[in-house]
């Protein structure tokens, strides 16, 4: 079983709800909780890089993000990031990386929520990680997107080919 | 988008409580619920096939998934399918098909309860059916494993590679 | 603010289940992480007595619920209880003690069940046994019932008045 | 069964989460599939009076909430509100209101997610105002407290006696 690096950058995923202020914000990562909870067997390696809301991601950030797929030893890594700028960030790494299987993936709703995508999302991403060759993906609404061809619909809220005569 | 068939089968995924009798027993999938709240966006056709327990899964019931698997023009079908007997279902269905990819999944936890693993497992299921090559796979625990390399652990409630040795 | 006590019978209330057999089964009690979830701030004290279904319940088991809620110092007593004989329960306790409000309520479905009408049922419960004279009550779907004017109505699943013109 | 009305305000309890600006806003209340989840079978009337941030409660709005609670037929009233504020408002009807019990309540997380407090409370202010004598009380962390004598203590997100002496 090949090992998988799990880098954990915030968004919607782990947002959480303060209830003394009435808002929210990152607390610890629900990602271990979603693993155990489906009940997942792969070999996992999971490493926090930031806690934020992907519409505060900068450059710098997208900087280290990369840096630390390409100093990690794995070659599959799925990262969980928001989805205002997860196209950036994958735009980020596809031309900056080469000869690893790279997927980010998100949610729509909060994890604390019960209605949240992101237990689905999270199951897809490892999956394709596992199974597609080397570049970099987005995995949203149960599809994979190469990284120069996908975008965030704001209206409908989902995922789709950026070029969609293509896809 | 290549469109997508699932079969449904029954199994743990599908279990409900009669509050009446405090049975566990099968009402109608919740399938087409889990779809929604992973925001799926495949092109996925939906069939319940049967709902049973799959200790009661008889050979007349797999000779029925395996005519419908042949005759569907789907080329990549999901079953979800008790995870008892999942790999004796994809025995038969490895010897008798070929050119599709077919993905068995299932969950250890009826998905009405909080802490099911069947979503998680479907957003795996979905995923490896797009990306992996003709074959009978089953996928649980994060994993795929073929249909001549599969069991289930019933000490430890998960799968593993028939021979350990080879994976 | 009075102290009161809660005693664990087991129930519909308690059922867990176990995923390597398919059965539902008695683990801990979930009310410890149920007044948590409820942030209830009373003085409570918890004992589990037994856990047990309620169709399992004897006269020697009602004894022994008796005994302890004329034993213990507390004058507000809460009982989770298997609904199917809960009015028989209730009926001991009732012609057995006097002074103190005990209040029985149970569940229709398991509390691992997201659906669960357990703690609302148990909100009501530790509301009614702060408020109600002394006596024996029982507190489902939202009401309370003197133990000599209750039965479950089991084609419906819910508690009515045993007189319904007498309510 | 005397009847009993439900004026819905807002607050917590009622928060929904906006997945397409990651806000937090009002919807739909609830409150009826609360009362479903719950099995409630009390004759209540849910009418919803505003969908506010309690915060945004003004003088005029605590004056409608009165109006509704005078001019409504039922004698037993549950208010869903803020938690914020709720003090003010249990305030204005304790002074302008007799012979009515209202019983006010809340939330510290809204229902949708998960852990929410909502569904206890919702169950301790049914069964509060079913036995209360008339006046005007907040029920919050299972606990019941009279209109002049409760306050929110912000440190540690509950309720309790203004006079602490005193209860």
């Amino acid at each position: 079983m090949e090992p998988i690096r799990i880098f954990i950058t915030g968004g919607t995923f782990d947002k959480a709800y303060n209830e003394l202020t009435g808002e929210l914000f990152f607390k610890d990562s629900h990602l271990p909780e979603m693993l155990k909870l489906g009940r997942c067997n792969l070999d996992v390696q999971v490493r926090t890089l930031m806690m934020i809301d992907s519409l505060q991601m900068t450059d710098a950030g997208r900087r280290l993000i990369l840096d630390r797929c390409l100093a990690c030893p794995e070659r599959r890594i799925v990262i969980t990031h928001g989805t205002d700028t997860m196209e950036n960030t994958a735009a980020v790494l596809g031309k900056g990386l080469a000869g690893k299987t790279v997927v980010l993936t998100g949610a729509m709703i909060p994890y604390e929520f019960g209605s949240s995508d992101g237990l689905f999302n999270l199951g897809t991403a490892l999956a394709f990680v596992q199974t597609l060759p080397p570049g970099v993906y987005v995995a949203m609404n149960g599809r994979y997107f190469a990284w120069d061809n996908v975008r965030k619909n704001r209206e409908l809220g989902i995922f789709e080919a950026a070029d969609n005569n293509r896809h």
